[in-house]
């Protein structure tokens, strides 16, 4: 399958190496290519520079966000937060018609750490990029979890914890959740309603961070015990 | 031991209920007691009136709010979100000193179902609360649960799942973690940090009520995974 990722962050670099392996055929967007490969350090995060990465990758290609999303029968929104709305509607045409999964999170790190949200509570991002892109199925999911148990949720305690899926259109839902299990092995995915029912998956990254904080350790995830 | 439940509906009766059952002194706040007790019909959420409920728990007592503060050795703040501030304040010579367990949510039904919140992100009802009460030691806890579960954690999983808690002072939370353990019977409970970290326990509300809703029951709760 074509699949386009947005973003050329740890969340990206971890979906594309897996979808890479799995046979699939993986494009990175990125604002300005050349740019991108001219990074030379780590960035803020201490993530080594994109193009050792790329070199390590020989199956996916790095090419512009309109270039990706061209590409994809399946499009992967990893931008950050911020970026997100204005690099998406400059891209719409290229989304039309195809699902895009919206695994960002509206983190605003402009007033200290931990980062507070940039929009919640009566809105979220997922909304805002649904109605930035009328045409494009947008389906929040994975925004809960850290980017290596995303792709990987089985090296938890055997996978047996939880995603969640939101978004207006059922058969897109459904999609996603089969692509969920099929990429990546997750068995447990919980269909959490329409596309507003994503700010209860991003309201609920201050807890996330705060249980980074107090566990001293990302790799964990919400199970939902009935 | 002598415990004041603030608020009358399922929360602080659930509560009173079981610290009444081990033993314990509990006594129930309210704003007018005879009003609470003239009450003959059910309330919006289709709780039965509080006079039948009390004359099946014989322990416990009905009295104003200032009482029930003065009584308890611990508070516990089972009052409405929007509420809270307002009353506790006015008793707030009553609760010096002492521990408050807050399991308030600061749920706004102003703007249709499902409620928002009415404090969010950079600050929270439990800020609002330790601010109001500078002389108590607010802890924050067992707001991400239904109430049956916040008092018997065996009843879902043999208790394998997770309550929090969030507050500035170390051996206030040793504490309230103790009675959550001897009370209850919780087993596991994290330490997110200071009372700031209270913010991602009440921004959790938002999928907690999502759930509700996709689940159709209200009998479950979050555990963390590693």
């Amino acid at each position: 399958m074509n699949i386009g990722i947005l973003g050329t962050g740890i969340v990206g670099r971890s979906h594309a190496a897996k979808l890479s392996a799995l046979g699939h055929q993986a494009r990175c967007g990125t604002r300005d290519v050349a740019r991108t490969l001219a990074v030379d350090k780590p960035d803020a995060m201490g993530n080594p520079p994109f193009s050792g990465w790329l070199r390590e990758h020989s199956g996916i290609k790095l090419v512009t966000f309109a270039e990706a999303a061209a590409h994809g029968d399946v499009v992967i929104n990893a931008l950050h937060g911020q970026a997100a709305v204005e690099v998406l509607k400059k891209i719409a045409s290229s989304l039309d018609g195809k699902i895009l999964m919206d695994i960002t999170n509206p983190l605003d790190f402009s007033k200290g750490m931990p980062p507070s949200l940039f929009v919640s509570n009566t809105d979220s991002l997922a909304e805002q990029i649904q109605r930035a892109l009328p045409g494009t199925k947008v389906v929040k999911t994975l925004n809960t979890t850290n980017a290596l148990i995303q792709v990987d949720p089985h090296r938890l305690a055997g996978g047996d914890h939880h995603a969640f899926v939101s978004g207006n259109g059922a058969a897109a839902k459904a999609r996603v959740i089969q692509y969920l299990k099929e990429w990546y092995g997750w068995e447990k995915v919980i269909d959490l309603g329409d596309i507003t029912t994503a700010r209860g998956a991003e309201m609920v990254l201050p807890l996330w961070l705060r249980l980074w904080g107090a566990l001293q350790i990302p790799l964990f995830n919400f199970k939902i015990v009935r």
